[in-house]
């Protein structure tokens, strides 16, 4: 009896994740899909705008479009690499400029916070695990969030850069670094990942902030932080092709 | 050393399944985003209907627009439910015609298979988990979609109806049931998901079809099957509020 609930349990955890999995990888058919009736909306907007240049309302209209295009390309990146966990071509630029535009889908990353991005253009590519390289992006970003929620002023710097063969992830944010004491008590909390999870920020702060220093593959992350602001910097080896 | 390791790796798969979860989650906020510049194309082109009805343009622009608004409402819909372990109020024809227009994102089912629903108009609502009846439905179309690859006429029929205090969907489709052979055949190969996956058939076949009957909760799903056709039927009782 006990063993079919065991049983049933892990049957139930194993078809949570086939659903969530499937649910991303039909992201990229969903995207297909609905780009049939938008490139009709998108071309005739188009024709119009050539034909009156002199209606404001086309180019508006198209400029609108452009913006809708560019939000389900940024779905459809995401929804395919973001659980991509095969070595291949990684372009730091194009990684962090999808994952910060999808951060806007987080009502208070896109209205409360100031954003100052600077993208090296020449930063060469790398290789390596998406996942990696985003989940820990993806953590501190969280982190650093949740270090904001009350500070007066809210900005979030994302750098790159090239040093030594190493491609460089400068981020940093308003809102000082947590103490342990702090750490423990929130990882004693246990609240939902819609409202208020502690759960990425658990596991960072667990595997990350202990040590203020950790390697997962050949990365090398560093966390400094003072009253006001937090500096986190990844370092990732430059391997070529 | 091996610790560390077990560690790094539940710590991984812990993380995967985190960032699968905030991907479903942030789709709400995706389909908030994307609705600004969509609600400004779509106004506009209503009242360029409206102002000249007699230019067929713009009525086939307010009608695509329609689609892809109905498109992202599906998507929301999808995500918000698709995990909902609650037990809440359901609306099993609402359920089911979000499922299957979803499923409208899998290529083969959208080009290839003739579709045949019957909604029962005044089905009663029900309580109980989103997850579970969505999920048995979920595995039904993809062992139907495997059983039907390759039959020389292709179509899925969805029928709900209620007879003694209980909600029924039928689901019949062409392609006749796997042997027992040909199920431990099949669950000896191990593909991926976004190709030929057999995980979620592998899990149905292991549970469903070698009993041909079992309960998941209060549901009771029947199979029956001859050469040419399967039929699947789902009991759900109803529940009133």
């Amino acid at each position: 009896m006990n063993q079919q609930t065991d049983h049933a349990k892990s049957l139930d955890a194993e078809l949570f994740q086939t659903r969530l999995l499937s649910f991303v990888n039909a992201i990229s058919g969903f995207v297909h899909n609905i780009s049939n009736p938008l490139t009709l909306i998108t071309t005739r907007v188009q024709l119009l705008n050539l034909k009156m240049p002199q209606n404001s309302e086309f180019e508006k209209m198209a400029n609108q479009s452009k913006i809708i295009v560019s939000m389900l390309n940024n779905l459809a990146y995401i929804s395919q690499n973001i659980v991509s966990t095969e070595i291949k071509s990684l372009n730091i630029n194009e990684l962090l400029k999808n994952e910060l535009t999808f951060f806007r889908t987080d009502t208070f990353f896109n209205h409360e916070v100031k954003k100052n991005y600077q993208f090296y253009p020449n930063l060469s590519k790398t290789k390596g695990f998406y996942f990696h390289v985003s989940t820990l992006f993806f953590c501190i970003m969280h982190l650093q969030l949740f270090l904001m929620r009350d500070t007066a002023e809210k900005t979030i710097s994302v750098k790159t850069s090239e040093k030594d063969n190493n491609i460089l992830i400068d981020i940093s944010g308003t809102g000082g670094m947590l103490s342990d004491k702090e750490v423990n008590q929130i990882c004693l909390k246990s609240i939902n990942l819609e409202t208020e999870d502690i759960k990425p920020r658990q596991l960072l702060i667990n595997n990350l902030i202990k040590s203020h220093q950790i390697i997962p593959g050949n990365y090398i992350l560093t966390i400094k932080s003072d009253h006001d602001q937090t500096y986190y910097q990844i370092a990732i080896p430059i391997i070529h092709e």
